[in-house]
């Protein structure tokens, strides 16, 4: 007799335990992130004048642009590959922590936004590896959240959001990126 | 006794829902997707003469081609530009419900065949947030899919995959293709 | 009195199951791959003389490049586009079983490394489908991790991780990389 509610228990408990982990990729997430980071970057395009210190240069550019000065219409078209160093504040003679590395393209003729592909390249005793980024940033707006696609390294399989925010600019030729990282996937 | 069965029926219980939690990645994960949508995109060239209502533009081009007509050889290096809208239904003129922003690149000299990286980007009082695509793009084949490699805003950490198809086209200008979004990952 | 032990015993194990399952994604991953491949592809770069064999083209360069020739500083700003042909082995003329098509872009002054947004796509009988990857590509280094960020078909859904590795070259117009692909996601 009480053996067979001990099984009746365990057969509730099975039934139940059965049911919760039945699709444990959907109930289970949480939107807390299991890692948090907020660096710093800095672009500095190239316009001819200041070879020596752009970390980035437009390399495509559509037929009514050219290679050393943004074009019109909110920069429609243009082409910008990078490498800025990326440091943990603000200020772009901190020491760099790593690079980020890749390009973006304007992609919109009444409004700057643009589409962004690229890394972040860590090789330091603190972070050893890459984060990689993927996503729409329309500039205009304060932030602006793109994915986080992937990682290696000690960002080994990686995912998440990442949030830009434009922390300064002078003209057309500096600009600097606060970005908060949050990875929902550590593993 | 009865006490002993009892435990060893919770033993074989215990051991039974470790291997079945032991790897849920790999053997609860359901091709039943958590989301599914559908949406038209509509892309027009810029050729020389349509500055009004192109919505792309060639930015790079390989060293045979030019910026105003898609090149021969199936076009194969011509980089484009697009920041296309995106509607519910199969008529360009709908009212769009958000934009298409990124590129593609032809890249295969013997047929038509592209690489896209591009997102979706709402921000309606239907859909808030942006969807991330990649992937390669045989337009000859009726049906192609890519991968949604994340998502922000009500796409939070989306995962999935987007299945293309030629809806329509007018010479090289004007193309249309249906996408049918298959999310596999919610949050 | 025995059924009381039953019942606590189940009490105790259903609070330490609710433990175990309450953050599977967090916990239960492993960094065995779920699936490994390695394959080779083979990349001829269009120098203006071998336009029959060439499998990429420079499409984008900055101001001081051209289209067929790679540029000084370390190639810093060319945008190329590829379809290379996939092997099972290190030799260009084996018979491929996909292609590799994307691009990739350098993106340093001082040292060879270049962002990868490409596909391998197979449509044989042995392997239908895609598989996506992105990530830096500092090319100097014995190996280099990328990330599979996306898979379709028989790799749907995929993620994980994939090392690079420069197995040949010859001058600055053909290279041949070695490509271990680990997935540690499989649906």
């Amino acid at each position: 007799m009480e053996a067979k509610r001990s099984l009746l228990a365990i057969f509730l408990l099975l039934s139940f335990l059965s049911i919760s982990t039945a699709a444990p990729t959907r109930k289970t997430r949480t939107r807390k992130p299991c890692k948090s980071m907020v660096f710093y970057f800095h672009d500095i395009i190239y316009n001819g004048h200041n070879a020596k210190n752009a970390t980035s240069a437009i390399v495509g550019s559509p037929q009514w642009g050219n290679k050393t000065i943004l074009t019109g219409q909110n920069h429609f078209g243009d082409l910008v590959v990078f490498d800025d160093p990326i440091t943990l504040d603000n200020n772009l003679h901190s020491k760099p922590v790593g690079r980020a590395q890749g390009f973006y393209i304007y992609d919109k003729k009444d409004i700057f936004t643009a589409w962004l592909g690229f890394s972040f390249v860590f090789n330091s005793t603190q972070h050893k590896g890459s984060i990689n980024f993927a996503g729409a940033d329309p500039l205009m707006n304060k932030t602006r959240d793109i994915s986080v696609i992937g990682g290696t390294g000690d960002f080994f399989m990686a995912r998440g959001v990442a949030t830009l925010m434009t922390d300064a600019f002078e003209g057309e030729v500096y600009f600097r990126l606060r970005t908060d990282i949050n990875l929902y996937e550590c593993w």
